[in-house]
């Protein structure tokens, strides 16, 4: 399910350049690129969440703050980069991801630790919440997608 | 999963009224209230594309059409509902799948059938995808309810 959604994103990114990854629609619209490394950004949160048991410490917060909030900080922080940096920065997390996995078994997806609100969760159900923003979010890079082409046709 | 995303959509559309629902962003947009009836579209569907292997017959897709096709014929079709209308219909349609589940075992799920492409894909797949479109979408209710809540405090 992770590397079917991860197919989708990258159709939905396929062939945008620069200046399409950084489009606004709004002044309160994340761009595509903030969403693309956004993807990775949880990704690499979860990882240490759930492979770690910790939150992200505070370099990791800088280099992934941005990304993981979205909004202005993402807005001020992520521009200017090419599709090529986005893929690289989102195959690098998944590889990471991939390898992770192949350190523990099934049983390991159905421990249950706390989370929302205070209750437990295990860790397939997290899991699947990583993939299901992703897809969330993907909607939304599909809305901002066409609505920057056609502006560039206009 | 499926009823996690629903959770999820009821959120998102929680307290809307008529015209916020029926609200297009831009001439292209779709509606919230589009969206939440094409969930329900897109799961009858499949409903009776894996329970009983057809497609929507005419008089179906008089009925839900509108709401799968989205675009100039759901911006036509589907107005002027309340939020009730719209839960009423994806809780029918809910508990017909439901109730169609009870009526199968798990091996029917890992059947597999022509799917995308003329590829194969086992019925677990094709659920998935029901709930993977609807999670697509809320991404997008999620982008334009934010949207039109400003719009009315401004």
């Amino acid at each position: 399910m992770m590397n079917y959604a991860r197919h989708t994103t990258l159709q939905a990114a396929e062939g945008l350049h620069r200046e399409q990854l950084d489009h606004l629609l709004d002044p309160e619209s994340n761009s595509i690129g903030m969403l693309l490394l956004h993807f990775a950004a949880v990704e690499y949160a979860y990882q240490v969440g759930t492979f770690e048991g910790r939150e992200l410490n505070e370099g990791e917060m800088d280099t992934w703050g941005p990304a993981l909030k979205l909004g202005i900080e993402g807005r001020e922080h992520i521009q200017g980069h090419d599709l090529a940096y986005y893929l690289s920065v989102l195959s690098e997390v998944r590889n990471r991801t991939f390898e992770l996995f192949q350190s523990v078994d099934d049983e390991w997806l159905h421990v249950e630790e706390p989370y929302w609100n205070n209750k437990s969760t295990n860790r397939y159900f997290m899991w699947f919440h990583v993939l299901e923003d992703e897809i969330n979010h993907r909607g939304q890079i599909r809305w901002i997608r066409k609505r920057v082409r056609e502006e560039e046709r206009a």
